[in-house]
């Protein structure tokens, strides 16, 4: 990775700008990983905020297990972004998703750590393209684009924008990876990434819904969390539907529900099924499968859902809080 | 429950008509909660194929806890409808999505039954009172659809038609519960019920993504099985949003989010935001929250998300096939 200042699994020490939500759980994420973490964010409680935050996702770090070395007190907060990034490895910006704010702090950002630095943004759906433009040091910028809480989720969406280095996007996938993280990274930017848009289509049939009176909050929760949710957790939408196929996989089900796409089951018009995604529907089933029958799939299907049943089913010690 | 034949709790013998993927299901779970099944299918070869899907299911179902009594030996096979559900307490339809099929097989069904038998229909999306048209039973008549595979995934959606008569509803929904079921029942029809609508939006934003290459089969699935996918086995989408709203909860969260519901993050179009859908989400939120902080639900869902990362990342010993 020509340009990168350090190997991705030689990053010992992370700043992390924003003290938020998220700005927090990836400072206690890193933390938990062995890492030394600066942190900064100009409200004038930070630094209580964030050690309240961390301390509160501890004790779940904890049972998850540590890395060797890892402790509360590697985290430090720094009076200005400069003190934060100075020495910092890489760094995890987690500010308020406003637009122009984003734009400012990662040209600061670029110009206050050292070259060959990896600039990683939490955005939640903001394209690098639009976030680097008056950036000198955009080579460097990468989404880094993680899931509530980043301490325990371990999927990071790592895209690059225009101006993107291609090294910078293949460091800070292989750094994610190093810290415990399943980075997803993207070929093409799109507007929200891949799990938030289609988060953001189930969000929105949930709010019409509500909205028309078809359903509650409560009904569209347990319809999620006792049906299909139990499933999303180990096996995504497409290999569902490919199970859904039976022995004839996702070329059956295409064929044979197809017909639903036309039904009026959501408020989102469906795409036309063209010879050419259907190809691509059913290669990508195929690839997805990686060699599993549909009967193994099953079978695979059945035990994890299982596993998740009774893992919450069954009421494990509570986890202390220490706050 | 005036009008049902027989309380729902001591219902024991059930009518699995259609032996397909979703009918043989439904037959190994009424199976393994120690109940007696007909069933029937016209194919030729249903015999078989619903002796090997039951077989299929049966060691998961073993491993999950077989009810007492309960065993394959109480499945059989019946020569012709009338003969499969003269003595039914309740009937499970399970026929091929096919509207005129169903109408008349639900039809077929009302008139080889006791008066006071509950029939309840799997279908995956037509309203009852599309289904119940020409049926002289109609009052006995309501949907009673599972998510696949029926033998493990709790939801049932329970809806009544126009024509149907309350108590029945009841009644179906009292009989799921009694089976180990989660049944959701529906206050008003809408196409495709609540679970199916939400998955549908999600199919569809995929589908769009497949086809204009903003994302592979592959990256989909895997940005809901290590992203929102795992949240959503234990916490619907509304309350994972309302803990995205700090302890400001969903109000906040609407308020401060508000503008993404603007972004083109899906090509689904956002409802407006008015008062009344605000309220409706807040209140909903909070009915949902039960009296549990933001704190004390982020606590919960860190315990949950530990129990299922852990139970997925614990390869338990293969469930033993016995095909």
């Amino acid at each position: 990775m020509a340009g990168a200042a350090i190997a991705p699994a030689a990053a010992r020490r992370v700043a992390c700008i924003g003290a938020g939500v998220i700005g927090s759980g990836w400072a206690a994420h890193y933390l938990a990983r062995g890492l030394d973490v600066v942190a900064w964010d100009p409200a004038p409680d930070s630094n209580e905020r964030l050690r309240t935050q961390v301390a509160a996702a501890w004790p779940a770090l904890d049972r998850l297990g540590l890395a060797a070395g890892a402790s509360r007190d590697r985290l430090r907060v720094a009076p200005t972004l400069q003190a934060a990034v100075v020495d910092a490895d890489v760094v995890q910006e987690s500010a308020p998703e406003v637009l122009e704010l984003k734009r400012e702090l990662l040209a600061e950002l670029g110009e206050a750590t050292h070259p060959g630095v990896v600039i990683a943004s939490s955005t939640s759906g903001y394209p690098m393209t639009q976030l680097q433009q008056h950036c000198a040091t955009a080579e460097r910028l990468v989404v880094g684009h993680p899931f509530n809480p980043p301490y325990l989720v371990p999927l990071v969406e790592v895209a690059g924008g225009e101006r993107t280095a291609p090294w910078a996007v293949e460091w800070a996938a292989a750094f994610y990876a190093t810290v415990g993280k399943r980075p997803l990274t993207l070929d093409h930017e799109v507007p929200g990434f891949v799990a938030n848009r289609l988060q953001e289509a189930l969000w929105r049939e949930a709010l019409h819904m509500v909205a028309a009176g078809d359903a509650t909050v409560e009904q569209i929760d347990l319809a999620i969390t006792q049906g299909p949710g139990l499933r999303w957790a180990f096996m995504g939408p497409c290999l569902t539907f490919h199970l859904a196929g039976g022995a004839g996989g996702m070329a059956h089900m295409l064929d044979h529900f197809g017909p639903s796409l036309a039904s009026p089951w959501t408020r989102l018009a469906a795409p036309e099924m063209t010879s050419e995604l259907h190809r691509r529907m059913v290669d990508g089933a195929a690839a997805a499968a990686a060699g599993r029958s549909v009967a193994e799939l099953a079978a695979q299907r059945d035990q994890d859902l299982i596993a998740v049943l009774r893992a919450l089913a069954d009421p494990s010690p509570a986890v202390e809080t220490e706050l």
